[in-house]
C-alpha cells in the first residue's frame, strides 16, 4: 500500500517535471489563453463542483467542524464566480517571466543579462479552504511553473472537482494537463513523500497551521517558503497624534481579527499611555476587545474603566501569542528602543507599526524593526498582495530568503544569466 | 559530552543572534573600518597563523593527504597577503545593505519602499581550504550578517588562528567579536546540531563535497543555499565557427579542470562532428584530455587518430559525471533540441554553452537550457563572481531560490518593506 502510494506520488512528480519543461518555454499569450479557459471551465462545472462540495460539507458536519470552518469550506455560485474572476485578473497581469532584471557589458565584450525564469515545479500544501486550489494553481501557471497541490481531507471532493476543471482548461489551450495536479490522497504520509522528492520539486510552500508548516520545514529536502504566524505590534510613541493612533489600532485589531496581519500587541509609551487608554482603550472595549495588560497599563486606565471585565492581567505567554480573535496584549514601554527590543524578541517579524509625529523616531523604528513590513502611521492590515498593488497573492512569506512579506507572481520566479560573447575565453 | 557540545553550539548561536542585531544597524563606514582592521590583524598575525598552519600540514602529511590537498591547505606569507588584499577589496565595495530596490506610491497615499537588509545569522559549512574562513567571514560581515563558520578538521588550527585574527579586527572597530565565530570542534555532530538551530540561524551555506551538502540539505530546518557540482556542457552547432569552438572547448576543459565551471561534456552536431574532431579533437588529445566518446563520435575521428589511447568508449555514467580532471565525455547529436534535452536530463544546471553563428539557434538554446548561466560563443569558465564584475564571490549557487549562479554581496542580503502613511486604515 505504501509502495503504491510512493509510486503514485512519484508518477505525479515526474509528470509535473515534464509539464514544467513545456511551461518554461510557453509564450505569455498561450498561458493567458489557458487561464481564461480555466475560468470558463470552472463556471461550466459549477454544478458538479457544488455537488462535490456538498459531500465535503456533509462530512464536515458529521465530523463536527465548527460553523466558521464549515463556512470557509462552503462553495456557492457567487464564490465560484469570484474564483473565475480572480483567474481572469491573473490572465490580465503582465507575465512575470522573461523580465530583464539587469543588463551589463564587461570590458572583454561579454554582455550579461539577468532574466526572470520560472522556478519549475512547486508543491503547495494547504488546509481547508478550497479556493486555495484555484488561487495557487493559477498563480503558479501564470509564472510558468507546474504545481502539485495537496489540500486537506475536509475539502478533498471540492478540491478534486476544481482541479479537474482547471486541468481541462489548461488542456483546452494546449498545455499539459499535468501542469496542475492535485494529489488525490490526503494520507499524512503524502506530505512526507513530497518532502523527499527534491528530484522533482524545486520548492515547497506550506500554508496552514503551525504543525503542518513545521512538519514541512523539518522534512523537506528542497527549499521551503513558509507562511507562518503574524504576531504584529502597534507602538504608539510619546508624540503621536492620539486620534490617528486610535484609528490605527482599532483597524489593526478589529477590522478582521482572524488574519495574520491583524495586531496582537499594543505597545504604549509611558507618557501617553494614560491619555490613550482613556479614549482608545474605551473604544476597543466597546468593540468587545479583551485587553490583556501588563501591570503598568492596568494601573493607567481611568477609574471608571478599571472594573471592566474585559481588562485582564497579561501572562508572559500573551506577548508571544497570535490570538486571531478579539484579544489584545497591552504593554507600557519607556522608549522606542524598548518597543523595538520587545518586537524583536516577542513578535514574528511579520508586520509592525509605529504611530508618531517625530520623523527621526519613525526612522529609528523603520530601520530597527526587522520585520517583513514596517509601517509608520498606518495600519498593519495593509500587508497584503492586493494592497501592495501586486494584483494577487499566494500568501505572506515569513521567511527571509527568496521571498519576504506579500508573495505574488514575481516571487514565483527564479532567474538565470544569459551571456553573449564572440569567442571569449579565460 | 554531547550535551556539552549542544550547549556550546547553542551559546555560539545565541551570541551570533545578538551580534546580528548590532550589525544590522551598523553604518557602512564602521563595517568598512572593521574590515580594514581585520586585514591589518591578519597581517600582524602572519607568524602565528603560519605556525598554526604547520600543525595542520604535519597532521595532513601523517594522515596521507594527497599533494594537491596539502597544497590547498598550505598558507604562506604570499597567500596571507592575498587574503588581506581580498578583505581590503571588500571594504572598498559599495554596501549591499540599504539599497532601495523599488519605490512606489498607492492612490491612498501610502508610500512603499523595498529596501535591502542583512539576512541575519549565516552558517557556512566547508571543507579543507582555510582561505574560505576569511572570504566567507568578510563577505557576511560586509553584508551586515553575523557568521558561524564550521570548517574541516584538516584545517582546524589554521582556521582557529585566522578566525581569531578576524575577531580581533572586528573588535578593534567596536563590533561584537561574536560577529565572526568559528566552531572550535570539528565533530560531525556539530553539523547536525547547527542544522536544527533554526532559532538562531537564518540560512545555511554548505560548500564542499556532495556528501556534506546532502547531509545539510537533508537535516537543515532553515533555508539552505547549496553549492553543488557543475556538470557543464559545450554544444557545437552545425553552423559554428569551428576555430572559435575549438578555443572555447579547450579553454572550458583545460584551463582549470578542477573547478565547477569547467566543461565535462562536449556535444557535437553531426554535420560538423567529423571536421571538429579532426582539429579540436586532436588539440584536446595533445593537451592530454581523455575523450570518452559515444559510438558515433568514435567513428568520426580521422583514421590517424582513431588508435589514440586517450580515445575511449563512454559509459552511460560518463554523461552524468563531474570529472574535475582532464576527461571529457563526447556525444554526437542531430539538433539543438537534442542538445538541450541532453543537457536538461544529464547536466547539473550550472553553466552550459552553445557555439553557433546562427542567432535564432542561439536564442533557442539560451531560452531552452535551464541553467544558472547559459553562454553563447563564450567559455563556461566565466561563471565566477569576479568575471561577472561582482568584485567578490561566496560561491556558485546551484539552487534556484534566493540566489542562483555566482553569489556575492547582494545575494547575502534579504529585504523588507518600509511603508509610510498619514493615518491610513483599511
Amino acid at each position: 500500500m505504501n509502495e503504491d502510494l510512493h509510486g503514485q506520488i512519484h508518477a505525479i512528480g515526474e509528470a509535473a517535471r515534464v509539464a514544467a519543461r513545456v511551461l518554461a518555454i510557453t509564450p505569455s499569450s498561450t498561458k493567458d489563453a489557458a487561464l481564461r479557459a480555466m475560468a470558463d471551465r470552472l463556471l461550466e462545472e459549477t454544478e458538479s463542483i457544488i455537488n462535490a462540495n456538498a459531500l465535503d460539507l456533509e462530512a464536515g458536519t458529521k465530523n463536527g467542524l465548527s460553523e466558521a470552518m464549515i463556512d470557509r469550506l462552503r462553495l456557492d455560485e457567487k464564490r465560484l464566480k469570484a474564483m473565475a474572476e480572480g483567474i481572469r485578473t491573473a490572465a490580465s497581469l503582465p507575465d512575470p517571466v522573461g523580465r530583464s532584471l539587469k543588463e551589463w557589458t564587461k570590458e572583454n565584450g561579454l554582455t550579461f543579462r539577468k532574466i526572470s525564469v520560472p522556478i519549475g515545479v512547486i508543491g503547495i500544501i494547504y488546509e481547508s479552504r478550497p479556493n486555495v486550489t484555484s488561487d495557487a494553481a493559477v498563480l503558479c501557471l501564470k509564472a510558468g511553473n507546474a504545481v502539485i497541490l495537496r489540500g486537506g481531507s475536509e475539502a478533498i471532493h471540492s478540491n478534486k472537482a476544481i482541479a479537474s476543471a482547471l486541468q481541462a482548461g489548461a488542456a483546452d489551450a494546449g498545455l499539459p494537463a499535468s501542469s496542475i495536479q492535485l494529489v488525490p490522497v490526503t494520507d499524512r504520509e503524502v506530505v512526507r513523500i513530497l518532502c523527499e522528492m527534491d528530484r522533482y520539486l524545486d520548492c515547497m510552500i506550506p500554508r496552514g497551521g503551525k504543525g503542518l508548516i513545521e512538519t514541512v520545514a523539518r522534512h523537506a529536502r528542497m527549499p521551503v517558503i513558509k507562511h507562518y504566524d503574524g504576531i504584529c505590534a502597534v507602538y504608539v510613541d510619546k508624540v503621536a497624534d492620539l486620534a490617528m493612533a486610535r484609528e490605527i489600532i482599532v483597524n489593526a485589531k478589529c477590522q478582521r481579527p482572524g488574519v495574520c496581519n491583524a495586531a496582537e500587541t499594543l505597545l504604549l509609551h509611558r507618557d501617553i499611555a494614560s491619555a490613550f487608554l482613556a479614549e482608545a482603550g474605551k473604544l476597543l472595549l466597546d468593540y468587545g476587545v479583551e485587553l490583556r495588560c501588563d501591570a503598568a497599563a492596568r494601573s493607567l486606565f481611568p477609574d471608571h474603566l478599571k472594573a471592566n471585565a474585559l481588562i485582564k492581567e497579561a501572562s508572559k505567554e500573551d506577548f508571544h501569542t497570535e490570538f486571531l480573535s478579539l484579544i489584545l496584549a497591552v504593554k507600557v514601554v519607556d522608549s522606542v528602543e524598548e518597543a523595538i527590543a520587545h518586537i524583536d524578541s516577542h513578535g514574528s517579524h511579520h508586520s509592525d507599526a509605529i504611530v508618531t509625529a517625530d520623523s527621526s523616531t519613525a526612522e529609528k523604528f523603520l530601520q530597527g524593526v526587522d520585520s517583513a513590513t514596517v509601517y509608520w502611521n498606518a495600519s498593519t492590515r495593509f500587508t497584503d498582495g492586493g494592497e501592495f498593488g501586486f494584483g494577487c497573492e499566494i500568501g505572506i512569506s515569513t521567511d527571509k530568503l527568496h521571498a519576504r512579506g506579500p508573495m505574488a507572481l514575481e516571487e514565483l520566479t527564479s532567474y538565470k544569466y544569459q551571456i553573449r560573447g564572440s569567442g571569449q575565453v579565460r
